[in-house]
């Protein structure tokens, strides 16, 4: 159901400041993530090994992590180096860990087998450390599976009817623009639409001086998702008529968007996203604006996208109908398919140990 | 599981007004109701064929409705007649639409097959369009199966329990009266009973004229059910011994009150009344005082039905005890129970198309 | 999964006062309980034979109750004593009633065989009848299994950890004391543990005289816990140094504390507590003090346990691993599982009656 072998954003950085025990659960694991005293973060499964109390209810000492229900303690790599009252602790006792990256102001975690865990993996956003290009990171909770905020991501056309008065400026844009191309990739895909000569989209608007403000625009959006649902974006907005579709930038503004999918569960996910400008300089108003704007247009995605999770929960044998701007949105899900099905037949091979009830779990369960 | 050959109660005609887009749940589909621009009720499948968005969320256009995710539109008979971005609708695309008849300020639907769909089938309750007759139609939500409020019309005994002190006047009316009659009708039941001689019960007692409050009266009710859960009651409260029973009308004062009660779900109903008197004239206080005096009323059953909807949910092994005024209650279920049968029989005899899970599907329930 | 054949708390005797109707469910069994006029405290199964309501909505009258939905009457023995508009009562028509005793201010019930409900099995705890013991008898709800909570009775360890600065005092409890026994018995277990030379705890150092606030002191905690889920505590503060652990009581504090954990269902459970003090005199202060840091501190307890109620709810395949202070838990578990066990063995014996769906039940149970 999840891709496990590869790297999901867990937080943003600024989340574990100040010693911060952050539970989060990722893929249907409860995660606990923190910052050791060494300043690297930890990744451990938030279930004491012993009779189960999370562990994010414990206390953190130094790079460890102490249980307080009955003082079981834990380093870094999970595994359980005291147990208050018995001498010697046996080899096995111990936690998950997992492995963590932290880059660019991004947590990255790895939540299948650590041996595979290579940090040249993770996606490369340079914006995010470049200090032209400014933005605030936010985050936002979605009751709706991962995979349908990705769809909404595969189509432009969206934005003229979701988010005419927000982001989109005109349902124009579903009628008099398609894309220029959807390529197909490995591990997603790319798309790129021009809607030429038309009003600055309201967010836009906001920030241009009021000189711009009703100077037409030709617009640029170049899209490219990957797998498993991390989204950037590049917009250029130039104007019209500059001859932007042939390489010339004078006059442009430009913005970096990134978005980054994280299922919690398969019904809800963890949203993490920042837009960036590269020409506030000084001027943090725009960000704050430009902010402010995306809150207002993803929570008209949430709204109809919490909506959506709930009639495909109500029945799930419903036979949805593509239409041909679907064919981004096809191409990813096929692609994550076949991805996750060769996951799980090589782990199929497997062998898995017989599980005995012990004395001490008599009782639970029901 | 739900009758679906038949008509249900779907919205009082005000519900409508002002081109409202009405999001109801009825047997368990999420419907959209609204009226068109030609002023015909429309009810649609409220599950966008592309996505599965609600239609609801989106926007009224002429008799047609827009999907507001991806611009995806539909007449009034569910067929998709434009996708932006593409010039041609497949033949396919559309979603279900259903027959809906509009008759004395109800809305009815028929949830079952098209062909069957015959208004003259809709009881007829003519009360409702008689100008003599007066009342304010009401909507209650019920949390319990439709049939427990049809359980509840099928013994007025209950009148001396829950409603001492509003409908029902007395706990003597369980223990001097009985039906004079229950008849077992091929579409439901009808009983008669009478309860001679008595304080008028405090609901009429308080629209009495002061000269009348303290006169005794003779009562009688008769109720009429309809499969699969319609009711109509006609009240008279006549002078003690004026002869009403047979058939003297001097000085009588008459009700005329109906309940449709419409599965939302199969633990939630739809609660549909309106309650009329012949005798107000201009005097609309008296529709307001029964008004609120039914509703106080229906509260105290909505508090007992939705306590006993939890017991038989907690337990469904539990075998109820039928005792001798559950004659009608008993026919009404059996009859119910034989009709759909019926119509579940002849639907298995129809083929059903195998499903077929294509790629943007891929990732959908789970 | 449910020791049936055993006395359980069911409530306060203060819980009943002034004709209360109480609703309780007990096993996952919904029972009503209420005391009679003839002052004895009567159990019966919360649902009317007839239709399934509540009868804790229903009227008190005398010893019996009435069912307010129809009027069915039931006697204490939970005989159905009248039918309002019939004239016979069928033999069979009744609701199940539950052996009960009073003692001690508890209300016990059996939920078994009531054959084999024999008051002499009632665990005696004599501090409640004994003058001067003096306390607050009071209730918690827990979202959890009542074994979780059994657990958390049976290692003194956690006094350490969860409640460091409430009832406990120290970490350094976890780590230099042991308990001096654990003895594995048939009905549950004791644990004796010591902790000398120590600075008081919190909660008790709160009710002590200005002059002995800050004089170290010698600890015995004794526990001892039975099958279903009782446990007693008692609890001796001594100078330290002034040889208790030899018998010498001269100065010492003494507590003695009960808990009765009973299931509501199978993930939630009724508390019942009380911590008595034998010498308060006449200083109700002191136990009004006790009562409040024993809320607190049961307030910390409630946290993690239903935290770790959360955690093992989601992962049932979750394999914990025990430590040495386990060994009282373990035994608990291993004896109540053999009893139930044995109980269901028994009862597999007994034939159970085939039900058949009769036309007044059509449409219940979906
Ligand atoms: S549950 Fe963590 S130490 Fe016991
Ligand atoms: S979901 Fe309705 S147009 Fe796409
Ligand atoms: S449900 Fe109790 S009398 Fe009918």
């Amino acid at each position: 159901m999840f891709l496990k072998n590869c790297w999901y954003v867990a937080a943003w950085d600024h989340e574990l400041l100040d010693g911060k025990m952050l539970p989060r659960t990722i893929l249907e694991e409860a995660v606990l993530l923190y910052k050791s005293e060494s300043g690297k973060v930890v990744a451990l499964r938030d279930r004491c090994c012993h009779r189960g109390v999370p562990l994010h209810l414990g206390r953190r000492e130094g790079d460890c992590v102490r249980c307080m229900y009955h003082g079981l303690k834990f380093d870094s790599s999970g595994k359980c180096i005291q147990i208050p009252g018995q001498d010697k602790v046996p080899e096995k006792f111990g936690v998950k860990s997992y492995p963590v990256v932290e880059k660019d102001h991004l947590v990255w975690i790895w939540m299948g087998d650590p041996d595979q865990a290579d940090p040249a993996l993770i996606v490369d956003f340079p914006y995010l450390r470049d200090p032209q290009w400014k933005g605030i990171p936010d985050y936002m909770h979605y009751d709706a599976n991962w995979l349908l905020i990705v769809d909404n991501l595969s189509d432009f056309a969206h934005l003229a009817f979701v988010h005419t008065k927000t982001l989109g400026g005109s349902e124009e844009y579903a009628y008099v623009t398609k894309p220029v191309a959807v390529e197909r990739l490995n591990d997603g895909f790319r798309v790129e639409r021009w809607h030429m000569n038309a009003a600055p989209p309201p967010f836009h608007r906001k920030v241009l001086p009021a000189a711009e403000k009703d100077q037409p625009v030709d617009r640029r959006n170049i899209g490219r998702m990957f797998v498993p649902g991390i989204f950037f974006l590049e917009s250029m907005f130039s104007p019209a008529g500059s001859g932007s579709e042939q390489g010339k930038r004078e006059g442009s503004r430009e913005y970096r968007n990134c978005q980054f999918m994280t299922p919690e569960t398969r019904s809800t996910t963890h949203f993490f996203w920042t837009y960036l400008n590269n020409y506030e300089g000084e001027d943090h108003n725009i960000s704050r604006s430009l902010h402010q704007s995306l809150i207002e247009g993803f929570l008209e995605d949430k709204h109809l996208i919490e909506a959506q999770q709930k009639v495909l929960d109500a029945d799930p044998s419903f036979e949805l109908q593509a239409v041909v701007a679907d064919a981004a949105l096809s191409h990813f899900r096929r692609t994550l398919a076949a991805q996750i099905a060769k996951e799980q037949s090589e782990q199929a091979a497997t062998p898995v140990p017989i599980a005995v009830r012990k004395p001490h779990q008599v009782g639970l369960g029901a």
